[in-house]
C-alpha cells in the first residue's frame, strides 16, 4: 500500500493533537508538515507535548503546499480559516478532510464546483465519531418501519444547551423520512410540566444531565410487542479518530465533495 | 410448616384471579373461601375461569368468618368495601393483607388502633411488585450518597398521565432524605421547551411513551466519575404475586399495622 | 388503494391466529378463505376464538385457489406442507408469504425457478419481527467499521438452547463482512470457566436466562473511546405482525423470490 | 464545623494524587503533611504536579506524627507498609482510613484490638467507589427476594482476568444470603461452549471485553413477570474520592475497626 502523505492544520487543538497521534501511529500515513499560526519556519517538536515529532511548521498554507509533497490536508481549525484552507488545498491538488463546521450553503456550492473542476475529492464532516454517525443513519433507516420514536440524550451537567446538537440532528434525519405523527395518547396529560420532554415534529426528546456522565444517546423505537434501541456512548475524544482515518482513506479514492460522514458509510 | 388458611375477597378481579392462582399453586397455602358480591352461597367453580376450584362463595364477609376457620384475608376489592373488610377481619381474629389504595390517614389510625387492641398484624400495600418496592427503597438509600438523580419512566403509549405514580413516589422518597438541590448547570437553557423534563425539588423526571413498552423505570444517580442505576421492568401482573406471598408470610408473624411493602423488606 | 385478497394457511396456530387478527384489522386487506386440515367445507367462525369471522375453510389448497379469487397466501404451517402450499400458490397465480423455516437449498432453487416462470413474487421469512431483522442488518453494517463486538442475548429460563438462533444468525452475518479477529487481550484468563462466553469466529456471545425475561438481544460494538449498541426487545407475538404486513405489501410488487426480510428492507 | 487535619501517605500514587486534590478542594479538610519514601524533610510542592501545595514531606511516619497535629491518616500505599502505618497511627492517636488491600485475618484482628485499646476508629476499604459498594449492597438485599440473578461485568479489552474481582465479590455477597439454586432450565444445553457464562453457586457471571469500555457492572434479578437491575459505571479514578471523603467524615465519629465501606453505609 502506498503511504498517504498528510498535512495537519491546527495541530495543537484538542482534535488536532489527537490527529497528530493518529497519523504517527499508522504506518500507512506519513505526517509531512503542520500548519499553525505560531512558530512559522520552526519544527513541530518545538511545541510542548510534541517532542520528537520532527516535521516543519508553516503559518502560510500556500507556502506549505509549494514546498511539501502531500496527498491529504486534515483541517481542524476554525470556520474562518477552514474555508480558505480547503480551497487552497484543492487548488494545489491536495484532497481536504475538514472537521470544522459552520460552512454556508454558498461555501459548500463553491467547494463542490472546485472539486468538479479539479477532479479531486473532499470530505467535510461536522461529526467524526463513526459510532454517532452510524446511530443517526440507523435511526433514519429504522424510522421507515417504526413510526414511534423517542430520543434520550445524556450528558455531564456542565453542558448548557438541551437538547444536544446530535439529538436535534437525529430528529431531523428521522423527520425527513417518516410520516409526521403526534406520538403518545391523544389525551395524555402532564401532571408535572415538561415530563413528556421536548416535542419535535411529534416525537419526544429527553435531555438527562448528571455529573459523571460523558456523552450518550439512546434512540428508542416502539411498535406493537417490540422495541428497537440504538445507543452510542462517547467516552473521550479518541472516538473521533477512527472517523478521521476513514475519511482520509476514502478521500484519496473519490473525486467529488462529500458532506457528512454518513454519506461515505455504506 | 403449618398451612396458612386464606380467604380472598374480590377473586374475579385482575389481581384477585392471580391471587387465586397463587394460593392454589403453593402447598403451604389453603384457599378456604372467597368473598364476592355475586353467587352468594354458591361455589367459586361456578364462575368461568375457576372451573374445578371447589370453595364456597360468601357475599357477606361476617358470615364467611363465622363459618370458616381462616388465618389471613387477602383483600383485592375497592377502597369503599376494603376498609369494612379489613376491620371485620381483625374483629374476627383474621389478619388482613390489603391491596386497595385510597385509605385516609384516619382510616389508617383506626386500623392501627384495632391491630393494637386485637394484637393482630395487618399489611396494607399500594404496590405489591417487590421489584418496584426495592427500586424505590434502593433509590432512597442511594440518595444519601448521591445528590444528583434523574428518573426516566417508560410506559406504553396508552398511558394518560405523565409522570407515572411510581416515578412521583420515588421522587418523594428521595426528597425526604436528600439535601434539596437544583440540578444541572445554573445557566442551562432549553432550546426546545421541555427537553430537561419535569422538575421535582430540583431533580428531573422524564416520561417516555411508546407502543410496545409495558412498565419500566430507571433511576440514575451520578457523581464525579461514576453513575449508579436502578431499573425495574414489569412485564405482567404476575409480578405482583411474589409481593402478595411475602405479605401473607409476614402478616402471620407480626402484631401491628404495616403500611407499604418497603417496611417489611430489610 | 386496491384491497389485497388474502388466504391464510394455518389460522389456528400461534402465528396464524395473530395473522387473522392482522388481516381483520387493516382495511386494505380482505380475508377470503383459510386453509386448515380440520373442518373442510365449514366456516372459520366455527372454531373457538374466531367467532364472527365468516370465511370458508378448505382442507385442500388447490380447491381453495380454484374457488376463491385471491392475491396473497400467508402460509404459517409446517415445513412439510409449506413447500407444497408455496408451489401450489405460484401455480395458481397467488403470491406466497411464508413463515415456515426448514426449506432446503433445493427447495429454494425450485421456488426461485417457479417465480421466474410465473413472473410472480414470493417472500420466505424465517423471522418476521422487523425490529430483530433491523438489529441484525444494522449489526452487519456496523461490523464494517467496528472490529470488536460482543452479543448478549437474554431469554426466560425455560429456553433450552444457548445461544439463541437469532444470536448465532447475527454472529454469522457479522462474520460474513468483518475481518476475522480474536477479541480480548491475547493473555486474558478465565478464573471461572465460561466467564468470557462462547467464542464464534473470535467474537463472544453471552446467554442470560432469567424468569421474567421474554426475548431480548443486545449487540455491543466498541472502539477506542466509544461504544455502539443495538438492542431488540420482543415482548409478544404481535411483534411479528408488522413484518407480515410489510411482506404482504411488498410481495404484490415484486416478481422474484426473496429469502429473509432483511432483503426487502432498505 | 471543626477542620479535620489530615496526613496522606503515598501522595504520588494514582489514588494518592486524587486524595491530595480532594483534601485541597474541601474547606473542612486541612492537609498538614504527607508521608513519602522520597524527599524526606522537603516539601510536597517540590514534586512535579504538586506545585504550590506547601506541606512538609516525612519519610518516617513516627516523626510525622510526633511533629504534626493531625486527626486522620489517609493511607494509599502498599500492603507491606500499610499495616505498619495503620498501627503507628492508632498508637499516636490518629484515626486511619486505609485503601490498601491484602490485610490478613490476623492483621485485622490485631487492628481491631488496637482500636479497642485506644478507643479510636479505623476504616479499611478495599473499594472506595461508593456506587460500586452500593451496587453490591443492594444486590445482596435484593437476593433475599429474588432467587434468580445473573451478573454481567463489562471492561476494556486490556483487562486480563475474567470475571472481575467486583463481580466475584458481588456473587459471594449474594451467595451468603440466598438459598443456593442451580439456575436456568435443568435441561438447558450449550450449543456453543461457554454461552451460559461462568457458574458460581448456580448463578451465572458473564464478562464482556471491548475497546472503549471502562469499568461497568450490571446485576440482573428476575422473577415471574418482572426484572430488577442494578448497574454501576465507573468512568475514572475520581469516582473513588467520594468514598474517601465519606470514610474520613465517618472515622472521626467511631471508635471501632470497620472493614469495607458497605458497613458504614446505611
Amino acid at each position: 500500500m502506498k503511504t498517504i502523505k498528510i498535512v495537519i492544520a491546527g495541530p495543537r487543538g484538542r482534535m488536532g493533537s489527537e490527529a497528530v497521534k493518529l497519523v504517527q501511529k499508522k504506518d500507512k500515513y506519513e505526517l509531512v508538515a503542520v500548519v499553525d499560526h505560531k512558530n512559522d519556519g520552526g519544527n513541530l517538536s518545538d511545541f510542548k507535548g510534541f517532542e520528537g515529532i520532527d516535521v516543519p511548521v508553516y503559518s502560510d498554507i500556500e507556502k506549505c503546499f509549494k514546498n511539501e509533497d502531500c496527498d491529504v490536508l486534515i483541517d481542524l481549525t476554525t470556520p474562518e480559516v477552514g474555508m480558505y484552507h480547503t480551497k487552497t488545498a484543492l487548488t494545489y491538488g491536495v484532497r481536504p478532510v475538514v472537521g470544522t463546521t459552520g460552512f454556508t450553503k454558498e461555501n459548500l456550492q463553491e467547494l463542490e464546483d472546485l472539486c468538479h473542476e479539479t477532479n479531486l475529492g473532499a470530505i467535510i464532516a461536522p461529526n467524526f465519531a463513526v459510532g454517532a454517525v452510524l446511530m443517526m443513519k440507523f435511526s433514519q433507516m429504522a424510522a421507515k418501519y417504526f413510526n414511534d420514536v423517542e430520543i434520550i440524550e445524556m450528558h455531564h451537567d456542565q453542558k448548557l444547551d438541551a437538547p444536544s446538537g446530535t439529538a436535534v440532528k437525529t430528529a431531523e434525519m428521522i423527520r425527513d423520512v417518516r410520516e409526521s405523527k403526534q406520538q403518545g395518547h391523544p389525551n395524555e396529560k402532564e401532571t408535572l410540566a415538561g415530563a413528556r420532554g421536548a416535542d419535535f415534529d411529534g416525537m419526544h426528546i429527553h435531555s438527562v444531565r448528571l455529573p459523571g456522565l460523558i456523552a450518550h444517546q439512546q434512540v428508542m423505537f416502539g411498535s406493537s410487542g417490540q422495541t428497537l434501541q440504538i445507543r452510542h456512548d462517547s467516552y473521550n475524544r479518541e472516538s473521533f479518530m477512527s472517523g478521521v482515518a476513514l475519511a482520509v482513506d476514502t478521500v484519496v479514492k473519490i473525486d467529488t465533495l462529500v458532506y457528512g460522514l454518513e454519506n461515505i458509510i455504506e
